[in-house]
């Protein structure tokens, strides 16, 4: 399988811009990278683009078009929407249309902005990625989905809010280097465990913010790069995605998520790699339980191994394998159609040594990026790898 | 470029359906889809899913999982949205993914759900197909943008009303024999010339209904077409797509559409054919001015030459090149999210000789389905040809 070598990264700050439109973000986030990568927009033969709730929070279907405009270009484009892993697949669609060879440069990122809807706009947008139907109608909230997913966590594997709580506690500490963060606050653990309940065991600490933001890529074939001499020391060498029903309630389990481990066993397998050759993840923590569901469905730690990794320091960026050094959504945000393509950025930079905690790693040369979508019922995996 | 085979399609009944869900819309079509190829959900790689106002219509996002269900499966899915062209995207996406070996067997499809909206709930979605900032605030309709494209042709190239008045009473000629159309009654050119306007120069019978419904194709590759002896006769031998700026104000000309264009010469090039080739086409008649438009974008005429095609009876079901044979949208019906997937699904059956409509053609083995977004902000177009 052909590398899609990674040329240009970019994102906006995370945060609440509620005057700032969204094609105003994404265009930040997408000049960024194009700058990045030494590229005019001319030179873009495709726009991938993850959005949410933009019909909501914008009035604005359609909007693989004006993301596009805000690149400065009018090449073909489409909007991708999986939910938390809108753009996360929106990059997956964009590597695997490089390597394809049906196109030789393309962006691949996303963009949200729920900050305009208030807090009870935003609860009801994000509701729109569970099952309208059979969850939300009766009565759960989102949280509420991952507080199930936490308490049978519990019950099949051990674990306790400690355990969560030491996971927000790295997550806060790694985001205080970031400048892009939502959220730059030191907390302890008792912060986390003394934070209003949200919906038990999960607390006011265990949840990301709700966030506005941009991230994007610029994904070019390896001939393009050669023939264009780009400066590119990275690329995705390997890139899964996977399934699992919508509802909580149809699923043989609520402490495992097969579609992380599909996504994750696919990319792997293109990368020729093992899980023990991950020197550092970042991985979608939209509450302090999804990292460890995360961690386990990546085949980085065997089920029920996990939720000790943050407390014993294994995971934290002086541990054996450093997660979500970022800050990872809980506390550098979660623009929800941003997320995914901001988590490949961050991989790209940290192992490239541009990240400012890139010191934290030595000799790193395997990242893995995860995103997931809803209550995972979709997941994206990408390794990326130091190639040059 | 390597072909898709199409080895099974389905579509709903297009009409008013309040009552059903976008989910059991999308397993009627789906399941139809895989009888007609003799295969079980269990055989499906991938699910690509257009829907443009789900979000809105039915408070449902992430509806890719969703799709898949309602097939049978958890297989890994993605929904695109692109406005009116979302399931023209999907079935490229699809296309893309079985040509490039990543996938044996995909479902593409889409649904749309707008009449439990009303019209006022569904005059507003659609108008999310335009830019909200700088033309829907601006006072602009959806239809008005159109008008605004037909005012800007009669000025460039000439033309009337009685012209475009050609095309409904064709189109609804052509629905009389498709029991899944929306609109199954005669109509007379005077019949639309007296209908009240919507935004001049275009009455009510210039527009395409507000449908629901949904469609869905089943794409195999070659060889696993071969390997379970597919009973599968066409195959998509062209995909392209297309782009230009989101709003009209930003365009060089109202009276062309160039992202028809572009998504014609790829889909022309790959599958090695000219314009004079093509035997019928399906194209995107959300208003009759569109299928002037598009005809000409896609070099089926040339620009200015469209506008007395239906007229004259060219592109009559008797004429040189038959149009809409279908009924179009403007008579079939327009389920936003469903429609590119349609307009694949009944140039496959003409070919095959299996619609309704088959008994016009003689000898025909070229097909074109044309999908547009919004006032044409994005384009597909596909070729297919009887390959067996």
């Amino acid at each position: 399988m052909s590398k899609a070598f990674i040329a240009g990264a970019g994102t906006t700050a995370f945060g609440s811009f509620p005057d700032r439109t969204g094609r105003e973000l994404f265009a930040e986030a997408g000049r960024v990278a194009l700058d990045d990568a030494g590229l005019s927009p001319d030179a873009v033969d495709e726009v991938y683009y993850g959005n949410f709730v933009g019909t909501l929070a914008e009035n604005q279907g359609h909007q693989g078009p004006l993301a596009a405009e805000a690149l400065g270009t009018t090449a073909p484009s489409r909007r991708i929407e999986s939910a938390c892993a809108s753009s996360g697949l929106a990059v997956r669609d964009a590597v695997r249309a490089v390597r394809s060879g049906e196109a030789d440069l393309v962006v691949a990122g996303g963009m949200e902005r729920m900050s305009n809807m208030g807090t009870a706009g935003a609860t009801d947008g994000l509701a729109r990625a569970a099952d309208d139907l059979f969850e939300i109608r009766a009565g759960v909230t989102f949280p509420a989905a991952y507080a199930l997913m936490a308490r049978a966590y519990f019950e099949t594997f051990g674990g306790d809010r400690e355990d969560l709580a030491a996971i927000a506690v790295k997550n806060h500490d790694n985001a205080l280097a970031n400048d892009h963060a939502h959220l730059q606050e030191s907390i302890a653990v008792e912060d986390v465990l003394e934070a209003p309940a949200i919906a038990a065991p999960l607390g006011l600490y265990d949840a990301c913010p709700i966030s506005d933001g941009a991230a994007a890529v610029v994904l070019a074939s390896p001939a393009y790069a050669a023939e264009h001499d780009l400066d590119a020391g990275v690329a995705v060498t390997g890139s899964g995605h996977g399934g699992d029903t919508m509802a909580l309630q149809d699923r043989d389990s609520l402490a495992t998520t097969p579609a992380t481990r599909e996504a994750a066993v696919t990319a792997y397998d293109e990368a020729g790699i093992d899980p023990d050759d991950v020197d550092l993840a970042e991985v979608h923590d939209c509450f302090t339980i999804a990292e460890v569901l995360a961690l386990e469905g990546l085949g980085l730690y065997g089920y029920g191994e996990a939720i000790g990794a943050a407390a014993r320091g294994d995971t934290r960026r002086d541990g054996s394998l450093p997660v979500n050094l970022s800050g990872g959504l809980k506390a550098k945000g979660h623009p929800v159609g941003a997320t995914g393509a901001a988590q490949i950025a961050a991989v790209s930079s940290l192992l490239e040594g541009t990240h400012p905690r890139s010191d934290a790693l030595e000799d790193a040369t395997v990242g893995v990026a995860h995103n997931a979508g809803g209550t995972v019922a979709s997941a994206t995996v990408h390794v990326l790898e130091v190639v040059a």
